[in-house]
């Protein structure tokens, strides 16, 4: 009877058909093995899209009918089409949820909606990193303890070169010795984004349990509040809520032209 | 003794050039009104570029000689290339600081930096403008009263689709009923950037001795604080702070290659 | 078969008592017509509590049953005992949600959680208020327009003495010509805040069919996402994540006295 | 000919006077060692207050006299004077700037201005720490590398009970496995406020040079800005910016009684 979540989860889908290792993990695509993951919760309506597809399997309609949008890229940023990376931003500034994850801090959405570089240090020894939670109550991590380990992952080091998160909710500790803000909240027009850190395609991080259990508490959080269809929009004088007697120097404003 | 802020002062330069009435105000142009404003502070170093000059007068040279860039644009935006764009945006997250005028809340480099559609609702009607302070005690605000009122403005109404500010220091209140948030604060990189609203062509704001006030306060508070040249550094496994023993799943990593 | 969401609206209940006036317009008292509203939404469960009853009505057991507390109060914020401002203090960084509502910006409770003056500017003169939507997609202003109006209110206006809000989303414009932050949102601990400022005792403001929409609208949006007990534990060594042998320079630590 | 900055070192001193262990590293109390650290310093005029002197050295005058206020606490928080915190208080929201110091994250002043628990996990095991930059281009951090250590430090771990800070600027990672977010900016009222994680009495970190050159950077950010008397001041009818008919049910307002 409840209307289902509808979840788009997008893979770059380039490492799993170039490279057995990475094949061996994820047989059917990271994408799937995220989907998978979603589809455990029965309130969510998951489907995929990936690179290789027509407009990448995200044209207008797939766009409209999605509610969250999960992005994992890493080697293929720059194919991304500048048509589809537009759409996608329209639609979060709308209010659909982006759940960005791992090498995704470079991709082009992300760099778009940040306005900074998004850039890092990274380090590729497979070492340990254990994630702490700095809220304990926040629906994103429910169902987890004070922090979670990850045998073998990418190292991501601070400067993370982001805007301020709106809340930090985890904090990775790397064997290596680093430290990184792997949980991070935004708010951008309509739309939450919530970037998450671990998923290094050489290792099989989106199969472990605390993983899929913050990938479907996140899809949750950044459901849609509502829409926001923005716009530019010209109030008349005589639509002013106070009367006004306009003593503007009119002139054929060449100025509205980039407004209109 | 001291050395001086190095201020540069952009201006779009065509309504001034097109319209005669607009001429009549700012015979030199708004950006050598603002520009003189400036040089009332002593201890500034100002200089004009315009959308005109080969590269907008913003080369490299120019840009890495520049602590705060002013920027005043309405009718041209798309005319700005992508290529002195990009320049901007660098040297502010590296630390330059951006001082963003009226119409200019629609320039490429403020939306690229807020990540968002910058739109509002607008009205020209050469309404009063009256500009409040929420925070009495902030530099940009020094020298003013609890308002101050511009007699002739466009008016720019909610909502302001912006990133939420990291301070809202200034609410105009409009004849004709609106309210806008016109000072706003942000961080991105290691810059600072502080939009504000009035300077409508058509109107002499930047005659005003309020508006001169808040344009000196506001280049000094955008000063450098600092130098943060960004990469994206990788960190082998024998440099990282603990000793760690490498157990990547090694491949000629093509994921990188958007890194370097 | 869902649970409902459980609602205390707490009021100070004296002008109502004092004053004929504010009798006529609040024939049951202030808490009894916002209660009302809210009890318009079925999904809510709504009690109420007021300053006279023993302990204002809000003991360990009400609180713990509580997650939504809405609070008015004006004229006699110093009689709220503070024993009752910490379980209410406490609560709120478990996650309960508290909507703070109009002259309530003076009470105990709201100075503790925001640790600023929360002073303003004010006029009693009964004139227009008219409040802008700064987030047209929140669900706090769902169902409302670009603004609505209320025909006469007590004026507040900035400086408004409170820390950055994580989201200024009601600005009020007023005909005596000043401007006020009039809906903010905060988390503090695991709970969320929003302060809505309409609502002087003389005028039928909480009769209103807008305000009594963003007042069922603020409750659901308040709504706790977890809890989050908090407590200070010591992890000892053999406890830490990573075997670490202890070098510390032991001594009976008074300084975990005050942490104990 | 400039004036110098006005700084006051206020320390708990008790630790140094009972633990001779404690005594050995800071002879003179920590609060010399610290102020002698910003002694050089020239521009930096600084002075010390101990909880053992009448009003805790921080009376009217000296508070009126402070730009800067470094606070270490620990044992005895809870023995600081209420009026005291009261006057600390006020001089933070006119603008005076607070450096909040390890175990003073439990002090009545920061407890007051964050509104939360601001407890937090610990471990006193003398283990490695070390802490990371998230801004490279603040001037707190100026003249530090990407990250420094500190040899042997009581451990601090999240959840810090905290209001979101405005900038993470230091993230600490322990050698017992745990995160901990170790500078964070904060603004209250017109007052800047830093807290900043080391300096547990038993270790000499407040010796160590890259912790002298936080405190030294620290307290220059920390400059007032300017000063905000805060009030809340009544607009009557007549001074409105607007001219206005006042149709306010007048009743002798009990409601006032509060605001004024």
């Amino acid at each position: 009877m409840t209307t289902k979540l509808k979840v788009t989860v997008w893979g770059e889908n380039v490492h799993e058909q170039k490279i057995p290792a990475v094949r061996a993990i994820y047989p059917l695509g990271m994408h799937e093995c995220i989907a998978s993951a979603l589809r455990q919760d029965e309130t969510l309506n998951v489907r995929t899209a990936t690179l290789q597809e027509p407009q990448h399997g995200l044209s207008h309609e797939v766009l409209e009918d999605t509610d969250v949008l999960t992005w994992w890229g890493h080697c293929a940023h720059s194919q991304v089409e500048d048509a589809v990376v537009d759409r996608v931003h329209k639609r979060v500034l709308e209010g659909m949820g982006l759940l960005v994850l791992h090498s995704a801090h470079y991709s082009k959405i992300f760099k778009r909606l940040m306005g900074t570089t998004c850039s890092l240090t990274w380090r590729e020894a497979g070492e340990k990193e254990r994630l702490w939670v700095c809220n304990p109550g926040h629906p994103i991590v429910r169902g987890l303890g004070p922090y979670f380990e990850i045998p073998h992952e990418e190292m991501y080091g601070e400067p993370f070169a982001i805007p301020e998160p709106e809340e930090t909710l985890l904090i990775s500790w790397f064997e290596g010795g680093e430290v990184f803000r792997s949980g991070c909240c935004y708010r951008r027009g309509n739309g939450k984004i919530f970037y998450f850190r671990p998923g290094h395609e050489t290792y099989p991080t989106y199969h472990q349990r605390e993983v899929q259990t913050i990938l479907r508490n996140a899809v949750h959080w950044l459901a849609p509040q509502g829409r926001w269809i923005d716009s530019c929009p010209n109030i008349p004088s005589d639509k002013a809520p106070e009367k006004i007697t306009s003593s503007a120097a009119h002139h054929s404003s060449p100025g509205q032209a980039d407004k209109s």
